[in-house]
């Protein structure tokens, strides 16, 4: 039974992923299609509007075969770090091919541009270095550093997120020396960023816009198209039982009570606090009246949004860089987290059991390796949320996974 | 110009402490009342109803001088430490007497029972530490070792918390060796822990209780009789501007936020956690539905309410062990914090001026040396409230003290 995989954050599903889903089936001509999504914190240091059990049910009722985890220290980081997770976790669970959606669209022009950048990696590493010294951020250094070494030569366009992170993805599979066969399926309709919804494949930024103002617009119709009606439902239900989606405005008292609370040598244990920005926070903090502004007031040419965002995930979780950096420098993972899975997934795991391995788990019970580092960050996901709701959803992780047969 | 000092907490202040404050300016014959006020925690461990501002205003309204704050380190300790921080302000502000209410009432017992104790204090404290390690709390064994050296046979009535108090009042201002004329007034009418208002004079804890509840009843009549009028204004006011008075319940899901964010190794960096407390602190956190559930879940022969609610304040707070001691052990005060003051007290601070050896403080302004911590213990305690009044009242602390003319 081949498998193909898939990397994910499903927030929500939507009729992009679908199709992304669907073409990665028929490319890969895989039987088992297994997608490891990032939990309820995402890669750009956001509570995801839903957990992560009702976005695996959302994928595994749309015909995904194994849904799997990236754990919190690997989703919420920059993109080399978040492809280097999930491209071990795959390796690890044999999948035969990845099929990553990009803008660009050809997988050719990704292999070369691995090979481009691999010979000319010491100067590109030393121009690198550089244009982080001149206080550019990550992502604009990394774009410096490229058109440096004649990048800008090559047809990927590294502007484009899907880009960064499927070249990452190439990346990973070959100096990690796997079997991962690559492919890419050119993304179609809404960029990533668009706020606008204009197309029934729409972004998720676009969507979950749409969906977080949709309580002061009862016209949703829009919405309805660009979503399966299985992920409308899921995060209506969510909503109605739970009394609030998860964004960080909801968080912000929560987190300004941290902040305030927290001493000043503390700050210098959170994973991604560097130069003095602790200053920058504490002071802040005392000034904004939300989220938004916090983030006005704090962003510089050195700090993106997205690494701001990812900073006050680690502080809301309580996440030292020492715990971070032990968990990502595992040359495998200790362990696989299977949230929900097919009985399809299920045969393949049991037709690979000789080759896979890495233990899995299918619950936090003990003797899953990362159980109290899940516990804490689930805590403070669903901190915002009545106590009832806290209390039903965090004993979710000790229960059965979700199951779905044919 | 004579002065007498008072400790205090206000919570609210009503008609006994009024009781207290004449009969202390008729028995000390001084010219400037001075009250030391805990600030917006308590001795036992629990938040104030309102802040330590609208507290300290209520006490110049009635009548008292100087208002001047316990620290948080000195407040939110035992009787001992309580009482020393006390008596190491009121001396350093050179007070000429201290006036306290107890249940005994008879000052010259005290001494006789300063002399007894300090003559039998090796004795008394191997009986201490006997009976704490058999697992006794801290008052329960006192109250053991009191008893072994023969203390029952005096006439002091230890397990009235009003006369422990006023034994380490009395203690203290030996054992410091002060100049302070102690005195003593019979607290009347209602025990401190009565939870029913019988009469004009009631308990603290009873006028709490009716507060709290006060909204489904709407027969305060009762109540009113046992506060002045200006309590009640300044009570209402607060509610009205601020949506809600402070009291464990309201702070429980930011504490269980916390306790379930924290790292195992950091709980024992907390004050007053000993034992593997931290165990039973997780393990009952995701359990309790409530503060008062949590309580009960938690308490023991070893752990009373109080000690137990005092470890609460110092985790909301993070407070460590390590600040604690370094302020504690301070020989007087590094600074003098006035939160209010009449013309009589100005006066007072102008006629001292040069006997007093301590910089006193009319703002958290930079140099007063506990800002950070301050600041710190100030966000936590404001932090249940709507954004725009914890920005309200938090600048509180650096605007002009409360000031009163005649």
């Amino acid at each position: 039974m081949k498998a193909c995989g898939l990397i994910v954050e499903y927030n929500p599903y939507h009729n992009g992923h679908h199709y992304h889903f669907q073409q990665a089936k028929i490319v890969s001509g895989a039987e088992c299609m297994v997608a490891v999504m990032s939990g309820n914190f995402l890669q750009r240091g956001e509570p995801a509007i839903v957990d992560k059990f009702s976005r695996a049910k959302m994928a595994i009722q749309q015909g995904v075969d194994l849904v799997i985890e990236l754990p919190y220290f690997y989703a919420v980081q920059h993109s080399e770090l978040f492809a280097n997770g999930a491209i071990k976790i795959l390796n690890s669970l044999q999948v035969d091919s990845l099929c990553f959606g990009s803008e660009h669209g050809e997988i050719d022009d990704f292999n070369t541009l691995y090979h481009f950048i691999t010979e000319h990696q010491k100067n590109y590493d030393l121009y690198l270095t550089e244009a982080l010294n001149q206080g550019n951020s990550y992502p604009k250094a990394n774009d410096i550093a490229f058109s440096k070494i004649g990048g800008e030569n090559l047809s990927i366009d590294f502007a484009k997120p899907n880009n960064i992170l499927g070249y990452q993805y190439v990346k990973n599979i070959y100096d990690l020396h796997t079997t991962i066969f690559p492919y890419t399926i050119k993304r179609i309709k809404n960029n990533y960023h668009d706020r606008e919804i204009n197309d029934p494949i729409a972004s998720a930024t676009s969507i979950r816009k749409q969906l977080l103002t949709a309580h002061t617009n009862t016209n949703t119709n829009e919405l309805n198209d660009t979503i399966p009606s299985i992920t409308n439902e899921s995060l209506e239900s969510y909503k109605e039982l739970h009394s609030s989606w998860h964004y960080w405005e909801a968080y912000f008292p929560l987190l300004k009570y941290r902040v305030l609370t927290m001493r000043k040598d503390e700050f210098a244990n959170i994973h991604g606090i560097k130069e003095g920005l602790e200053n920058r926070i504490i002071n802040t903090a005392k000034k904004a009246e939300s989220f938004s502004e916090w983030m006005e007031l704090l962003k510089t040419k050195r700090y993106t949004w997205t690494s701001l965002q990812r900073v006050f995930t680690h502080i809301l979780t309580n996440t030292y860089a020492s715990e971070i950096e032990a968990y990502v420098t595992e040359k495998k993972p200790s362990a696989i987290r299977i949230l929900a899975m097919s009985k399809n997934g299920q045969n393949y795991l049991s037709a690979r059991k000789k080759e896979i391995d890495v233990e899995w788990y299918t619950s936090n019970k003990h003797p899953y390796p990362y159980q109290a580092f899940d516990d804490r960050i689930d805590h403070a996901y669903y901190s915002i949320l009545p106590l009832t709701s806290q209390q039903y959803l965090t004993k979710q992780a000790y229960q059965k996974p979700i199951f779905k047969t044919p």
